[in-house]
């Protein structure tokens, strides 16, 4: 079983991440669990705009859409600005929306059998609501969200410190965050033993 | 299997309800795959507002919150009222809230293998919006989202007729409230044969 | 100038409500500014379901529509259950959906020239979405929303205390409540100067 | 007074745009009215991801923010993708942010006395979030939302043709519209001669 996390912080690497050092308790947890895990930091890949599978010469998109297609779990992983998922968050939204008309051999669509989470941190509020954009946006896609596959961290209220800057709350976004793999891997697993089928016409 | 559909009009019975009126195509292809369905029209009941169980003398949300305990599929139909999910709903979400913290005798929260989806109709726009609204609560609380579980109705842009008046799109929100209750169905099949356990420590 | 708070709490007086407290802040600011405000504890009344000015006997909205239609600047103070607004501020909400086709003698909307702001408590996040849901309804009911017209306060992550219970953050939540109620007052003063105007044709 | 229109479609020119040719209408109301309107094309412009008012060397978002800064009225026209503000819309807010914290040499923040509207097209459902999501960003920012400030197109339910290629609903979303353009011309005014001050310590 194949898991993708895509970090869609603002922030280049090398800088430090946030949102990535939450999203590693989730990493690992699944990775106990005998899952393979793969990164994709999206804001160093140059993603065109678009709605298509390929936008053209130089679009990064074609072989990052083979890691969602390779993947059974997809975990967006992403800051909140201004309460909402970051621009690189709703990139990749918009990218895989070309996956809601694509089927498999049998009439499947192709993001059926495959479930989906959120790592979200911030400043400040705003987690729930980042958390429902992203995953009414998968669900549409076709993702089957597990219950309480998500797990984020901010201070409140008004603006605060970022979640490599304080300890304050670490221990329930760690917790949360290993029940969200086991709900991910699980609710994978049960899809694998008895899928979705091609919709009725 | 069991479904509930809770229908969150604020028209009280006799009076027709279009959200009902969609939600009978989820029902019927729910009980060709051999479901039961059992209804609740919740603004007959005297749902008080708070967060407990049970919330005194008069109460109707105990003997409705049996129905869900007893259900492994919930569908919550909803008209769209100033693009927002109705009040009647929102007091079913807040209802369900003392769900989050109840587990059985293993430790598993008792929302927990169990699916939901949302049937929605309106005048004029705002179906994806109800329906990231009532998933994200539901799943918040331990619901499994399958992919693609919901079906909506409504004509745009500006003010319109009412599904019950116009027959234009009737096809496309058939359509996919098949696909929805087979979504359903499977998902709540799946989690039957693998199911979600107590969250780890 | 005359302000209206109407505090959607799902607690009946006299229970102490954490979203009263707060919106005393915002109150007080106000009537050092001159302005004389109401408040309505709607879950104390028996606002019924629907989306008519009155529907029927026994029915408390006739006589809050009439408050509203009294003041200037309405507050719209609610508590956050499962990442949204309270049940008790949607049903407000649909009981303004018929302001939305009502104009005075000049044909302008009877909720233009009012201004409308949001004060929300909640036990850990969700505060920008639930401003979000309540102006951007009212906004659709033809009231205006000054810049920076809402306070809020809880702690995060996850489930902790509330407003009463917990002196952290007060500080932010007063000074945020008083530039809010300093906005509220100027745009209603701009728009009794400088009113809008019936629609084009 | 001068309204700076920010077309956030997804597609560069000289692609036809559906977004840009529904906030023309909004344009020529605002010009009829005396109004300078300045258009920016957001996705043909190298905006960098980041909160920061310069980015660095190729950010164009600095000219960009100049032109902001000069406008009274602001439009972010939008199409929808999987129910959501396009990626360029929120690109626009990410680096907008910076002004929350920006105020002149009266303390005022220089969002204050600014208002802020939406023009929005997409193929089948989900403006009234979309406005929404940019609203409630803006006013978070400082900026002030006359009631009835937004226009959309649509077709619904499911998928449906674009703006330019059916007529049905152009009447409502024209009219919706000139509507918008005179309420954010007249909010506009209100505030220059009735101007936000500098928020109380």
């Amino acid at each position: 079983m194949r898991a993708l996390i895509i970090n869609c912080t603002l922030k280049p690497a090398p800088q430090p991440s946030n949102t990535e050092a939450l999203a590693r308790v989730v990493a690992e947890a699944m990775e106990k669990d005998g899952v393979t895990v793969e990164w994709v930091r999206a804001v160093d890949h140059d993603i065109k705009p678009g709605v298509e599978n390929d936008m053209g010469p130089g679009d990064a998109w074609p072989a990052i859409r083979e890691k969602v297609l390779n993947s059974e779990i997809l975990v967006i992983a992403t800051p909140t600005w201004v309460g909402k998922p970051s621009s690189v968050a709703q990139r990749i939204i918009e990218r895989m929306d070309a996956l809601i008309s694509e089927t498999d051999d049998n009439g499947v669509p192709v993001a059926y059998n495959r479930v989906a989470g959120v790592v979200n941190t911030g400043n400040e509020d705003g987690a729930h609501h980042v958390i429902a954009e992203v995953t009414s946006a998968l669900a549409d896609i076709g993702y089957t969200i597990p219950g309480q596959a998500w797990t984020y961290w901010h201070l409140g209220p008004g603006p605060g410190p970022d979640y490599l800057d304080d300890q304050k709350g670490h221990d329930f976004a760690a917790k949360t965050g290993r029940a969200m793999a086991q709900n991910l891997v699980t609710v994978a697993r049960a899809l694998a033993t008895t899928p979705l089928q091609a919709p009725p016409s």
